[in-house]
């Protein structure tokens, strides 16, 4: 078993002396649903992807298990590493609860399988959506989801890939995820007591809650990741509905501060799901990612 | 002043013998948004809903603010009377937090005048949906909701009106309640310590909550509402996506139990905002709502 690396020793890509924003640019990662929809049957595949993050001077993506449907995971591996980029995560495993241990045992299965391809990716991280109520029965569907994860542990530290739960917005709990808060997360986590499992906080999911200070304190020794979006008014769509960084009403520079004040120095992930933008140029798409970035997360 | 009565104390309609379900009816309450959407240009009047309900044996009837610009308070007040029916509550005021000070006096003043028209209108309840967040400050936002409260209360407590504070969906912090977990109200509530305000609980506001046990039992001193619907999947629109009890994964009898066991024996009110509902016939949509309450909430 690989030795789990911690939260706060996550590597930054080296900055240009005295270029502040170099060193924030160099943690931007590129979460591959910003550029294009999952079920989109045409736009850039992840190759492209990849090469756009070069030429932008982009040096983390995190990936979507859909794309490698399109493009084999060595393929996807091989163009990564040859472009000089990093995977800050891989979206994702998850879906636990169900309403048959058949059904259950078949969603662990598939998680084994995505700790593979997190592993041969050459990310340490792969992200849960845990997956909504089954049968009306929130505590029960919650009990599946840490059993769901108790049982792809073992696997994940074996390929030293860490799972990291990430909670969803309670507008999710039906059908996506029933775990709605950043602590209760945190108390998964906990309760599964492993260095393979940690939180990964979105701050589009989380941002509202009256209780996000102690959840971030709370993430202190596993937070695996950092996702920033914003929410924008009115909401377009519950899905579809995030914003650019600046256009909606989310304090991004107060949540990166906090997170980076419980030690968190790894990647931040910009992950959009908005019609307006995967109707727009992938290059501009990620020029305008850098200039919100700096702008209003540093 | 009046003496506050007490959430356990909340009087029920007598029930006929021997019949279960005329007891649970007793405490059906129609919330009149179920019925019309607030800003439809046609459609049943105040005075039209209070008819319905008392041919289709509902005893309670919840009104919106803005139907007194057709229906004045007093001549709604006079045909709730009339026909036999009292009101559960009034809805809404709240909508605190506003940029300048100026505002913020016109959003206490607007609260002082529903406090009126509850009073007027007979019924001990006002229900505050508190208002988004101002300035990408959540905790600012949140304490102008706590100072209008404050600066109300005074004036319920004159008038014998309790303040509801509601706690809205987290989908909703951003533009219409920083409120948004049962906890937070609660916490709220006990902060203003007075018997003047308390809390009402929505279940599509509440349903996905991890700590929703402890809320409720948090609530015991001052729960002042409790309103049932359902959570349907997938969510048809953000604000009018709400579903008829029984067509969504909230588990409302457990939900009802457990309010019942802190003391909570006051009226039950079905508000759902639902484009499909508000195209069927009222009286269509009164008796599918007593059917399903009957089914889903007892």
């Amino acid at each position: 078993m690989a030795e789990a690396s911690r939260t706060s020793s996550r590597a930054t890509m080296p900055s240009r002396p005295g270029a502040e924003g170099a060193e924030a640019l160099a943690r931007l990662s590129l979460n591959t649903a910003t550029v294009r929809p999952l079920d989109a049957v045409a736009g850039p595949d992840l190759i492209a992807m990849v090469d756009a993050c070069a030429r932008a001077g982009i040096g983390w993506i995190a990936p979507w298990r859909q794309q490698f449907a399109q493009t084999p995971v060595a393929d996807a591996a091989r163009a990564v590493r040859d472009a000089g980029l990093r995977v800050s995560s891989l979206c994702r495993g998850g879906f636990f609860p169900a309403a048959t241990a058949e059904e259950r045992r078949a969603n662990v299965e598939d998680n084994l399988h995505a700790v593979d391809e997190a592993a041969e990716l050459g990310t340490d991280v792969l992200v849960l959506v845990c997956g909504g109520v089954v049968g009306k029965d929130l505590a029960g569907s919650r009990q599946m989801v840490e059993d769901g994860i108790a049982a792809v542990l073992p696997h994940a530290a074996e390929r030293g890939v860490r799972l990291g739960i990430e909670p969803l917005h309670p507008m999710f709990a039906a059908d996506r995820s029933v775990v709605s808060t950043f602590g209760e997360a945190n108390a998964l986590a906990e309760r599964l007591a492993s260095p393979w499992v940690g939180v990964v906080a979105d701050v589009y999911h989380v941002w509202w809650d009256p209780e996000i200070d102690t959840a971030i304190e709370g993430a202190r020794e596993h937070l695996l990741g950092f996702h920033v979006n914003d929410w924008i008014v009115p909401l377009p769509d519950v899905l579809a509905g995030r914003g650019m960084m600046g256009d909606g009403v989310i304090d991004l520079r107060r949540l990166r501060v906090a997170v980076e004040g419980v030690g968190y120095q790894g990647p931040i992930e910009v992950e959009i799901f908005n019609q307006e933008l995967w109707a727009r140029p992938m290059d501009e798409v990620l020029e305008l990612m850098k200039e919100r970035y700096l702008q209003t997360v540093f």
